[in-house]
């Protein structure tokens, strides 16, 4: 996992970023703020689909906050867009959403089936990444 | 980057990949090998659409073979396909056509725009990621 501070330069050209195309790896440890600016955690690793090649979740480690702990929460990539001035991505979560939304930690892990995928597309109400 | 076998398991499941779901950062530093087993090089990173959140490209960083020296490879997803036993990508590609694969190298770098994006695409035969 790389964060954004550890650019991979080549001449004045950084491989990891196009203008449409992002690479995987400067992805993961990318901040993940609220549209306030207020910082609440971190991408820790993108879900594809095997076959498809899509993105299904974001995995946002949470920083604690609300009193929550710290726990990994399955985000859908359409959840996430890139603020420029904020560098890093912006979720557009509210305080209510984000305490009962779909999570796991090390002793309730997340099961990754269709079932546990579509709670997450339902929760935040959007069409499954399957569909 | 990670590699498959430093798997952060927790209990006895694996976060980083699912039935049909795989992480980021697992792809990161997998194997790939022709068909006949043998070991080309290695993801280095996959490159996403920023909106679509599509794999546009998997670029491999290529080990030196046929007298070829250490470049990187953009290679469209579906050239691709995990052989469990293999424990590594499979890329169906012939040494003609990697001889002659669009490639980069640091003093020569990739230009990631639409009219290179398609040069790698028109080469494997494949639609464009785009269309």
């Amino acid at each position: 996992m790389r964060t954004h501070t550890e650019t991979e330069k080549v001449g004045s050209h950084d491989h990891r970023e196009t203008y449409d195309l992002i690479g995987s790896d400067k992805v993961e440890g990318t901040n993940v703020f609220r549209s306030n600016g207020e910082k609440i955690g971190q991408i820790e690793r993108l879900m594809l689909g095997k076959k498809s090649g899509k993105v299904a979740f974001a995995v946002m480690s949470f920083g604690g906050f609300l009193g929550l702990g710290h726990d990994h929460y399955p985000i859908p990539w359409e959840r996430l867009s890139f603020n420029e001035s904020l560098g890093g991505y912006e979720v557009n979560i509210t305080d209510r959403e984000l305490q009962s939304a779909p999570k796991y930690d090390p002793s309730n892990e997340w099961q990754w089936d269709r079932t546990h995928d579509r709670k997450v597309y339902d929760y935040y109400k959007l069409p499954a990444y399957w569909m």
